[in-house]
């Protein structure tokens, strides 16, 4: 049996996936399942004690931690995933998303899978209408992502795919790609033949060294709109009586870089200069 | 004839929402409709030119100046509604959805509707088989987000209602609640009432008096895994030669506030320093 | 003998505040002595090998590890502060000697004194000419500040005392007030006793609830050109071929707060929304 | 007569700089002279009114609006210049007074001068005991530089002089030297020659590009304790009921570069990742 993020039941059920979640952040993910028993630092919970009780409610370990029962949202399963490699943040994933326009029914190409976090929110976003095709050059790599969505029950929603992103991709006519690479110039090329007309592509690179290359390169293989940026995200502390930001921040992840498809680019947005005021002046 | 964002076909067609990009950044939206005529400060475009034309394509208007013509993303719409009130940027709004874990099939109540920008991208998030309960106090602001959804054709997605927040909200159970509104603190038994066990209630707050107010009656009202944060995104200047970020950014929108119904708060979790460091230390 | 951080000398001589800067920012601060040795992780070096020796120099430990002698800078000496208390940071204390205008002959009062990082920045950019005055309700934590101060031969520029900042300032007409203190709206009346007529006063504030509180009052206290701020510094790798900011940011320190004495407000400086599109259009 | 920023007299007198402040944040600079008259879109003052007034008084325009009296700070000076060339701000030059250690006493080369605003700040710091030099291509700059620092009575602690980079500086031995040009890899060597032995080198650049090549040049020219970091400063509104930050904020001014001469690198230092962990990671 599947497991499922997605219930319109009140009640957690055998086969779904919950979130038990302790004070302090401290969470754990897992698939319900008779008989079980989960263990943690905090005691021990039966999974049978779960499975019919009403989301939201406040469980209690053996040894009396509390826990809420919930479904995991789509931050919850991105925290929660088992890392291998570099990592991207909700503040990341939620942009890339909502500026490529990543909904219901779209048919995106991810380039490299990673640990499947953005895997994780490319499915959760297409439905069961879109379709993602997950490209990763290690199996061993691809491996722990196809665990993790399986978890989730997102699986049926992507194709992966084991090989080079030098031999280009098997799709065409693709809403958008998103290439997780460090070297993305050097597949422009097969992103055009796979890219339907208009459709979008977005990056992210850690250095500025990189930046400066691949907008070098979306020019001269005639991607418009390019847009740059970065996104910092700032905490603050919860307590109402001494309101003040967290004392450390995230201070780099990677910049951001988006460009659309056309068939040639103006001769104005060849120039370098171009757009740039507006992107400054958002509203 | 409905317009439609959504097309699989490789060429505009009529009754197609397209946008017209010019350089610069500035650019048109509208419905293709046989015989009609968009007049613009660059020149003269005949819709007649662009149906049967591909996506992506660099067009020209009997002056000269091109223009792509492309399908517009989920974040040029939202750039380009008429707004009469507030703004939220796409970098509040895309991670709103993220958070709450806003796709395919999720029920969502937002209160008030405002000149449609949030509901827009809700409404695009949750797809065909989802539904977005969007309520506003005045018919006559939710009379121009009725107009910006139904050019984009999303407006079957949406119940539009007029009405008053004191009164509390028709549905139950729904995954999610955005308030967007000056006092939430107002309404949270409402919010109690129509939101799932576990679910997400979600608010923007532009000032600190508000964010202290509403964060002391969140815990009083049983909502946990509450997160402060605010949105920041610094735009870079896309020439590679001189690579270095805008002059000018949005240094203030509001703080992101969220919250997840349970029923009742862990004792750690009444007390107020809980949940921070973890904050903190995103990773 | 004195210490002194102040040399024209090209070599570096007993008495001397010295710095041993290894590589990787780990550092030593020591007063040269004929005869003494410096133990550290990396090895041995004797005072002897130093004196005499030109500034900038590449020493090496007995181990062979290397270490730059450089005369310590501001920054250094307030870097290799012996701390007790909290943390302020040369972002912070930079933006206070200016917006201040804290300068050679300048009188200021400091309260209180914690472990001498602002006391050290204060009494260094007086100069000979000028006065610190320096406050702290706890004896045992001015000693530490005290020691520190003599290390750097800065102990004469500074005037310290143990009081209560209830009881008030010795002092009367002086430049600039720095209230480092949680509670500065209860000693207003003190400091306008003590300040100069359109003197300066700064304070730094962790909390936004703090801020709200010294904003009414100091409307109240006839202070005007009231500004609010905080200072982010964001550092880069300084690798040039991967060239990226740092991965983690100090998040939050405090608010810096600062208005001048004047003998009454006017109207419009009573009214809370003055000046406020002026700041944020700073040029 | 000169006038003066530096008085002792609690009372306005001729001769004496003095910034007439109204509200929001609009204000003049003027020398007090018997006599004369300052004309405002406010209304009219008569310097007879000002001369023998308490500072920190309000005063009255004869139309009845509202003036404080005010000694000009550091920070009003550099706001009140008159500008020709780019903008360096108060959160960029009090960074670079407090990290070389610009106090009393130093002797600095600055080389272009600009409009004067470092000009004005490094000359009020180093004092009647130090000294600025100051270099500038163009005359015609330099000219009005010299009439600002006049106007502040600062210009005796400034020697100014017309000279390309290229022929180096006359001085040797000088505490700091900053460099706000656009390529100062070209110069280091006339750096080294007039930069005592472990002096601070000091840059503002406002492209990634040119970071890239001055980090790769220092470390070749002998310039170890690298540090590239950028300064942002948020404001917020003084309205303590509804406290938040301003809407807009400067994005970007410039990337601060800071190096010191030692007379060879160790070998750790000419590797490039040494250092960055501990500036990640600054207290």
């Amino acid at each position: 049996m599947n497991s499922a993020i997605f219930t319109d039941s009140n009640f957690a059920q055998e086969g779904d996936l919950v979130q038990l979640q302790g004070t302090g952040h401290r969470s754990h993910l897992l698939v319900l399942e008779a008989g079980a028993v989960l263990q943690t630092h905090r005691g021990v919970i039966r999974h049978d004690d779960i499975i019919g009780t009403a989301w939201g409610t406040r469980l209690e370990s053996h040894q009396g931690n509390p826990f809420y029962l919930l479904q995991p949202s789509l931050s919850d399963l991105i925290k929660g995933l088992k890392r291998g490699t570099q990592i991207m943040y909700p503040k990341e994933i939620s942009y890339i998303l909502f500026h490529m326009g990543i909904g219901p029914g779209k048919r995106v190409i991810e380039c490299g899978t990673g640990s499947g976090g953005l895997t994780t929110a490319l499915a959760y976003m297409v439905g069961t209408t879109g379709k993602v095709y997950s490209y990763e050059r290690k199996a061993q790599i691809q491996d722990l992502a196809i665990k993790n969505l399986t978890k989730f029950g997102l699986q049926n929603r992507v194709d992966f795919k084991v090989g080079n992103a030098e031999d280009g991709f098997d799709e065409e006519n693709v809403d958008a790609i998103i290439l997780d690479l460090p070297n993305p110039q050097e597949y422009l090329h097969h992103v055009r033949k796979s890219l339907r007309g208009g459709g979008s592509l977005g990056m992210i690179l850690p250095t500025f060294n990189q930046v400066e290359i691949i907008l070098r390169e979306l020019k001269l293989a005639n991607f418009a709109m390019i847009e740059v940026s970065e996104i910092l995200q700032r905490f603050y502390k919860t307590d109402w009586a001494r309101l003040r930001p967290v004392d450390r921040m995230i201070g780099h992840t990677g910049f951001l870089i988006f460009g659309r498809k056309v068939d040639r680019l103006a001769a104005e947005d060849s120039d370098d200069e171009a757009f740039d005021d507006e992107q400054g002046n958002q509203d």
